[in-house]
């Protein structure tokens, strides 16, 4: 509630890198080479649906999910925009954007729960992040 | 493009039950008792991204939306709301809500590719389009 810093969730920390920080949500990269996958977590303690936040956080959200959308067009051509919020693991607000290729691992299923990550090579991942957080920028 | 009338995909009409016109989306109640699920349709032809609707329209989305969201947590008390936008098997732009509860027949992956609809029996159907209904015009 009041007073409590935001904190981000530890399951998230342990499956992405840090893109950038906007006005409102921390920007994610999932570590899985499979899906180009940005996870957007608004800085609000506490926060657990979409329908809580002030609608001015909810304008902002979904400005920043455009932007996040608009960096994957950019960094990662696909055939289909996938969104998501969920959080039925992981409580702490998020919402999933990923670009989505025809015949991906998970086609046309969701990439929710389709099996393990396969992490990047650690060049791969540096020089996509450095592109995101270019596009972001733009 | 221009000119081209929305007509509701096959698909989505086959898998649902209208429940109410708002002023851009049809919601649609999905006829699976398993889960109470609505989808969002804006009436926009040849729509497929989110991103790709004016800002004022994305607006009108996001508030019809929450309204569809309020409507679910009056008459379908949940454990957590799940927001989806796929749209990798049907292109028509679509938004899902969804009112999960731990344990239900998905719990805690997606609904989306989670096994066949079980239909409601007729009564219960009807039953909770009325109180849907209800909700969205209060």
């Amino acid at each position: 509630m009041s007073g409590a810093a935001f904190a981000l969730d530890g399951r998230l920390a342990a499956d992405t890198r840090h893109v950038a920080s906007l006005a409102l949500c921390e920007v994610l990269l999932m570590n899985d080479a499979r899906f180009a996958w940005l996870v957007l977590v608004p800085r609000k303690a506490g926060m657990v649906e979409i329908a809580d936040l002030a609608e001015d956080e909810q304008q902002a959200l979904w400005a920043e999910v455009n932007r996040a959308a608009a960096a994957l067009r950019t960094c990662a051509p696909c055939d289909k925009l996938n969104l998501g919020a969920l959080g039925n693991i992981v409580r702490q607000l998020h919402v999933h954007v990923v670009a989505r290729r025809e015949g991906d691992a998970a086609w046309p299923g969701p990439v929710w729960g389709s099996g393990a990550a396969l992490p990047y090579a650690p060049a791969t991942l540096e020089r996509l992040i450095a592109g995101l957080q270019s596009a972001l920028a733009s």
